[in-house]
């Protein structure tokens, strides 16, 4: 093989994508985990075992990057700041944990005026104090072109209730803990100049809300398999329970909770909306697998829990009324881009 | 007063600077702590307590981003990804710490060759493994013009060892753990374009080593009683301990360790050696105050510690060959820039 030819074949960032990315450069850690990591790259925050405690840190952490995660002018900056950490509460939601400590950086480029970084500033706390988190660090700097945000935040949960991507067994239930698609409707709303007509599904995609009541009750509950939050586009996000559980999916079209506005917006763009709902993103409802009695267990404790489809031995599909189609795995990449 | 005159003392970012702008954003952040958070924003970490444990939790993060704190043609990407992780293991050293888990993220722009980002990861993965610290998470997005790169830590230390900044006491000696101001020298060197005569002091400027051996032992002494790493310049940095320590501080100009190789480069360049060491920043030492027999004890357990002044009622000086004069606390700012 000459030289040319392996170049022609030798992975780049596109071909790689973000989670092949991932993949290479997390294979070295992963191998020198000592035992204390729980769960290091690869979950929706990291476990790590606490001595003389029934209880585990849990870490995670994001980049919203002006121009990629963001328009400075297509979101308030008291949106933007509550978004940063929403973003990250989800994260610790769908271990079924508490949030506890956050760590927030700004690079901030020049003719950022110091009331959008209060405003910014007042976004973030407001949620922060909501669900009892404490800002106890971070780094500010400046930036030549772009905004940028990053945010770790810390939490705990019970170490016997942790809830992975990888527990999904055949058999359970896949449950969503909320309406999905209205979010990337709300995208395609702002990015088409309608906002204006769609406040409701804008302020769904600029002003996500952590489920963490919810996370918290199905890390107690015992009944959980496994769980992640819905960032990425739903589809692609239940791919990521299959690979790390080694099962395989069914939903049902007819199951996913698809709002009124949702349809509506659908009908006026002329698109589907099971499309939105499933290859949307950012809608940050959790998505579990686990025992059927999740639904009216939840329905009891007063959490919200659809049953949209079941956990099979292999296979990735949607049952509509033509029977069972394939379902592609895609969803948002941050190398690639949207699906196509 | 009317409201032009109002909005001419509105305070704006230049005028505010890097800590007038943390200080504006954390009062809402401090007065809320729980008492877990022994110290929130302010400290080289943020420290945690844990229950059941004599140990504490670290938190720290940093920012790094591209055309501020690095030019992409100004430094290889293993020394990057070193460098990236080294400046937060120096402020877990300057806690008294030890590392444990890291958190990577990545914003990516176009043009960044796969093999760029696995040196780059190669460099953080080797020092990571010199220093027993797992990547447990990270996040990797893209980005439309400069590569960022943002880091979180923690660590461990001892609860009732953990070096504050806010500890010094009148009467102690102020020490450093080796010579300072050659990484201003370096990146002065690079900025000249004179890198290529002076390769000793841009490495110290490209790759510094955390002080993370000298910081356990003074961690576990029991006879330092306050510590900052040097990262944004001496004067600055030994400022912050004055300031939360509420005492003074004065510097003697012939203890100051400045190696052959600063002193021959400022005499080439036309400048006092003892301004890089002053005021240079990035020399990722450590700055302690402590009981004098500190010197002794580090030398005796294979540590360096340089005595360079003491700890006073109040006054910041420089004790020189005409008596003492004023010290500025200035220091790199990175909303503001370099001293004047």
């Amino acid at each position: 093989v000459s030289a040319d030819l392996k170049n022609a074949h030798a992975p780049n960032l596109a071909t790689l994508g973000e989670f092949g990315l991932i993949d290479r450069l997390s294979a070295r850690c992963r191998a020198a985990y000592p035992p204390r990591v729980r769960c290091g790259i690869g979950d929706d925050c990291a476990v790590i075992a606490l001595p003389h405690s029934d209880e585990v840190l849990l870490y995670t952490t994001d980049l919203l990057v002006e121009r990629v995660h963001f328009l400075r002018d297509g979101i308030t900056p008291r949106q933007l700041g509550h978004k940063a950490l929403a973003v990250n509460l989800s994260d610790i939601a769908a271990m079924g944990g508490t949030p506890r400590e956050a760590l927030v950086s700004l690079a901030i480029p020049p003719g950022i005026a110091l009331a959008f970084l209060d405003e910014l500033w007042a976004g973030l706390m407001d949620l922060a104090d909501h669900h009892h988190t404490s800002v106890v660090g971070g780094d500010t700097t400046s930036s030549k072109v772009d905004l940028v945000l990053s945010l770790t935040l810390t939490g705990v949960a019970l170490a016997n209730r942790v809830l992975l991507r990888s527990g999904a067994l055949v058999g359970d239930t896949i449950f969503v803990s909320g309406p999905i698609g209205e979010s990337g409707a709300g995208l395609d709303a702002l990015l088409g100049g309608k906002a204006a007509d769609w406040p409701a599904l804008v302020r769904r995609h600029l002003e996500p809300q952590p489920h963490l009541g919810v996370g918290q009750w199905l890390g107690q509950s015992g009944l959980a398999h496994a769980m992640i939050d819905v960032s990425d586009g739903m589809a692609q996000d239940l791919g990521h329970i299959c690979e790390q559980s080694g099962v395989g999916a069914r939903l049902f079209a007819d199951a996913l909770p698809l709002s009124p506005e949702l349809v509506r917006y659908a009908r006026a763009a002329g698109r589907d909306p099971a499309d939105f709902a499933l290859f949307g993103g950012e809608d940050y409802v959790l998505l579990c697998t686990g025992a059927a009695e999740l639904g009216p267990r939840a329905a009891a404790a007063g959490h919200t829990l659809v049953a949209i489809g079941e956990v099979t031995a292999s296979g990735f599909c949607l049952r509509g009324p033509d029977g069972d189609v394939p379902l592609r795995q895609a969803g948002f990449d941050h190398l690639r881009g949207a699906p196509a």
